[in-house]
């Protein structure tokens, strides 16, 4: 059982026009976030996100080509290839009230304001790696709670 | 008005095929977490989900038979017929980004992955309790912040 | 950059048929806290949400005029004019899972129940002012991380 205890969180927002997923990757290796959580709210100009064929064990892309709320921005920290990695899903919202959602992609998403919270923790690293089942890069079975 | 502390946060990930709701259940009662909070990230094989009819105080089960990302999972910890109890919503996105939650049922959504994070609190224990206005249980009046 | 540590966490449920924006909003002011981050889950009896026209840099009401799951609120604390206030961003799901979300709204929601988390943070005050570039009530740009 891998527990932890919470080191700091970091309070803040992105600038006007970075990307979503590259902003919030750049804060966590600007700050050497290795294990950690990540959220927030806020609006982008537009979005790409994406969806996991599991079958197929791919990422299908999806472009929502719209100003759009964040309605909530839910991740981890890990890491993968040696450096520290943010897993991100997005959940947004249109003129209407519309929702959708799905795993952010990274350099696709404009921020128009976006509030976040990024939370670091002290305790055992975890580690991506391919896993053979999904096709995934998961943390390894050890981490299985 | 109910102060608490954060006590430790177990971060770990779901086996593969195990049961949403269950496996958290487990989890819960396997490190005897009494009052605490749950998010998540990852994907379903399929779910059932469940609304609460407010004006006939039941819940009616909704059945999503496809693969689909979680885009959230959020719920609490605390106690019910003498043992921990998760309540958990969840918001899941299919390969179109489209999006469909509600009341996380058990026994229904066997997980493709899913990366999680428990927080567990000290502080005086919250005990569920049937409530006669809405039909749900409910925490105590003393727990109205 | 920004870092904090947590302070205390209160854990409650809000008063049936309490607005759902003016009871959090309430409970920010009673306790004082100045810097936060606010998660929940529940139901509502009906809701009143927003979008932000990126453009015309105003937003636009959406009223959900049925009972409908919180499958997720999320937001934050900071101080604006001189006292705290809760910016929160809300995902509601209808009897078929369908699901909307948007900027929540004061006044227009009431609660059917609602578990809440409110998390307190020690660190450097976060204060809102009017940018001229999105319209919004943004943190300055010292907090950009």
């Amino acid at each position: 059982m891998r527990s932890y205890t919470i080191k700091r969180t970091l309070i803040g927002r992105l600038r006007q026009d970075t990307d979503l997923y590259d902003g919030i990757s750049r804060i966590v290796l600007d700050n050497s976030v290795r294990i950690g959580r990540i959220s927030g709210i806020g609006a982008v100009r537009r979005a790409a996100i994406a969806y996991y064929n599991q079958s197929e064990g791919r990422y299908e892309e999806i472009e929502l080509d719209q100003p759009m709320e964040i309605l909530a921005l839910n991740g981890n920290i890990s890491m993968k290839e040696g450096i520290p990695f943010a897993h991100l899903h997005v959940i947004l919202g249109d003129r209407h009230g519309q929702v959708r959602g799905g795993h952010l992609l990274p350099g696709k998403s404009p921020v128009f304001a976006c509030e976040i919270f990024v939370e670091e923790f002290d305790g055992p690293v975890l580690v991506r790696k391919t896993d053979s089942t999904t096709g995934l890069a998961l943390w390894p079975t050890a981490t299985i709670l």
